[in-house]
């Protein structure tokens, strides 16, 4: 379980309670926006994840005798301050896209309502969930249209920070992905588990034919063979002699993987074994599962282009104050995309029931057939909502992510650089 | 403190032990070497961070019964696989560079020596310390060269996972950042904290002199105004007129940060507040840091590119079997990068004390005048050989980062893309 989140902040958070509680602006009614300014370069949507994760920890964002003690050994001696904090729960109200909704650059993805002193102390903290899960997610999603109907397996926790790994494996199941390496996601969400052996295990036999002997007995005939330890052809034929016909996949980590496919394919077909699975791994990320697709493969595993969001490893949302004591607010230097005022969103579709636009608005909106709503209530007087499990809540995104997948257009599937898949209304 | 760390594995590891459990290797002796196989693309040099994070989190690598009654859960159910793990803890030997030492590819950054199934199950756990934070020290270290004795502040928590942060927030610190905004690397590790204000507490106020007004009330003249909420020029005749010239500094976040810097400058000195410092924000990288040399700035905050390793957010090392019972062991197809056997390594310097070359070899290396031996031993028996808090060991190999810094040929500082900063010899 988390453990205690208030000391995941930044310092300035405390700095600026201390100023308004001495004068008097603290307690003013505030709401905070959490939004992306735009999408990384070329993305044609993102993915929003993270959500659940925040209702987990957000009840552990309390500062108990160690917190106040770490920070008057920091230098936080303000007693006002100090006595606020030791009484400190968030109180407030949250609001947001459901998890595993689609988001586009000014999407009021999170808004966060409260005193100014409650709201502003949760900026971190929810800044660097949604940031880090909703890159993620947004990235895996990528992969798993680029993946079609074959399965994608995660297995990026070593190419990442042990914690976020974990969730990163919960991010790329909620897109699709169909398992996770990472045994911490197993307990913790309920992903399920995969896994087979290195080639450290082959190399610590005296040959390839002891340690494919070696899993078989123990993992059954229905394992995964890594076959490209020595030569992959001689692994191939070993592994099916070991095996025999029933031997579940192989798995390729190495090479030109969609001539090797190929070859490999021909070769189990030859060795009587047409129902072995070939399972690519080594360095994938959408554009290479893309390339793979007319190739004779039947899964994928993804590692670090997954856990650092092929290229985009942030979502740049940033958490704004957008109304106080119910007047717009913004700042000014930002341009137009810094818009005040709390916000209400809808996804507007056409006959058909595709999605073609998103409309923002700091008012009603007016509604139109087809609008979905996608601003749900997440926390009330600081209680979260949902009476969900971990492991139910993100089952529950998932459904939501896939079912929300089947309305949107195609061209935002595409891989190449492009406009965002939907227009963002602003009214 | 780090909780639980066994299930931040890949199952993988599991089924490997279970298998070499089966049929007799598990005990054989192994030397498992973790090495980077090239740098990121055109990066002079890496440098080692984590080693002290995994010392820390390798005594709670244990399956105790929460941790197996997980593994039953997913379906990890060998009898004697389970026996085994509620017994283990890592037994064997870990020698590596020491933390905060400059690395090349091949440089056998660690080494762990035990029977195979004792140290294959450290793989995930090892490399997720070990690149997470080598890859954010790597890029922060170029950071603090583009800033030369201007001071830098880390301030990316929010755009990071909130665990990574605190590593990330670590990592910079190691070489040589001078404080950070996260407050939990404050307590952890001693990292001294910053922090003063957001655009949101000038939103906040019915005007900014308000604003100012109640932070130099709460946090003295000597601190820090943001000033670029509405219009920076007015916003720096506010400041001082509020603070007075005693006032510590200006932060500007947006805008054109060279050009802004010089008319602030001129500002304050004619507002007669010469001594006010000037720091600046806004999504800087190294090449940003580097354009603003002859700005009159005086502090750098850094905060995305930092915790995302400035477009290298993986340092990409790997944890591969080399010595199996003495016998040095290699997978074949990955050609010559694999190396089999332990490897020893020493820096090469010239008669001036520059770094020349970096020399690995699997045997004894033929001693030349000024070589430092680059291995150190960090685990015995599963014991920890460093006696040193967290807070202590981090300042230790920050003093380590000065000091070896100091050695290295001044074009390992170029930003630009180029060579190595050093060769590596493989004897």
């Amino acid at each position: 379980m988390p453990t205690g989140t208030a000391l995941l902040t930044d310092r300035y958070e405390l700095t600026m309670v201390a100023a308004a509680l001495a004068d008097g602006t603290a307690d003013r009614d505030c709401v905070f926006e959490v939004f992306a300014r735009r999408l990384p370069h070329g993305r044609r949507y993102g993915v929003v994840a993270g959500t659940g994760r925040l209702l987990e920890v957000l009840p552990h964002f309390r500062f108990g005798d160690e917190e106040l003690a770490t920070l008057r050994a920091q230098g936080v001696t303000d007693a006002r301050l100090l006595d606020w904090l030791a009484d400190y729960r968030f109180g407030g109200d949250v609001d947001g896209y459901a998890e595993g909704e689609y988001f586009f650059p000014g999407s009021p993805v999170l808004t966060v309502r409260g005193s100014f002193a409650e709201a502003v102390l949760l900026e971190t903290l929810v800044l660097s969930v949604l940031n880090h899960d909703s890159a993620i997610a947004s990235a895996a999603a990528r992969m798993i249209g680029a993946a079609a109907d074959r399965p994608c397996i995660e297995m990026g926790s070593r190419r990442t920070h042990e914690a976020a790994a974990v969730a990163a494996a919960r991010a790329a199941s909620l897109v699709g992905f169909a398992s996770s390496s990472n045994l911490e996601a197993g307990r913790r969400y309920g992903v399920p588990t995969t896994g087979t052996s290195a080639h450290a295990f082959t190399l610590l036999h005296d040959d390839e034919a002891s340690a494919f002997r070696a899993q078989v007995a123990t993992l059954g005939t229905g394992t995964t063979l890594l076959v490209d330890t020595y030569d992959v052809e001689q692994g191939i034929r070993t592994a099916v002699e070991v095996a025999g016909p029933g031997l579940g996949a192989i798995r390729l980590d190495s090479g030109d993987l969609p001539t090797l496919a190929v070859s490999a394919r021909e070769l189990l077909d030859s060795l009587g074994a047409p129902r072995t699975r070939i399972i690519v791994t080594s360095d994938l990320d959408e554009y290479a599962i893309a390339g793979l697709a007319a190739a004779p493969v039947d899964g994928y595993g993804v590692g670090t282009s997954l856990v650092t969001g092929s290229g985009a490893p942030t979502a740049g949302m940033v958490y704004k104050l957008v109304e106080r004591d119910g007047v717009p607010v913004a700042k000014r230097s930002e341009g137009k995309n810094s818009v005040g005022g709390r916000k209400h969103a809808v996804r507007r579709h056409d006959a058909s029931g595709t999605a073609t636009a998103e409309v923002v608005c700091s008012g009603p909106i007016d509604p139109a057939d087809g609008d979905r709503d996608l601003v749900v209530p997440l926390v009330r007087g600081g209680e979260s909502c949902s009476g969900l499990a971990p492991a139910q809540a993100l089952a529950e995104a998932r459904a939501h992510h896939e079912r929300v997948r089947a309305t949107m257009p195609a061209e935002a599937f595409a891989l190449s650089r492009g406009d965002c898949a939907i227009e963002t209304i602003h009214q």
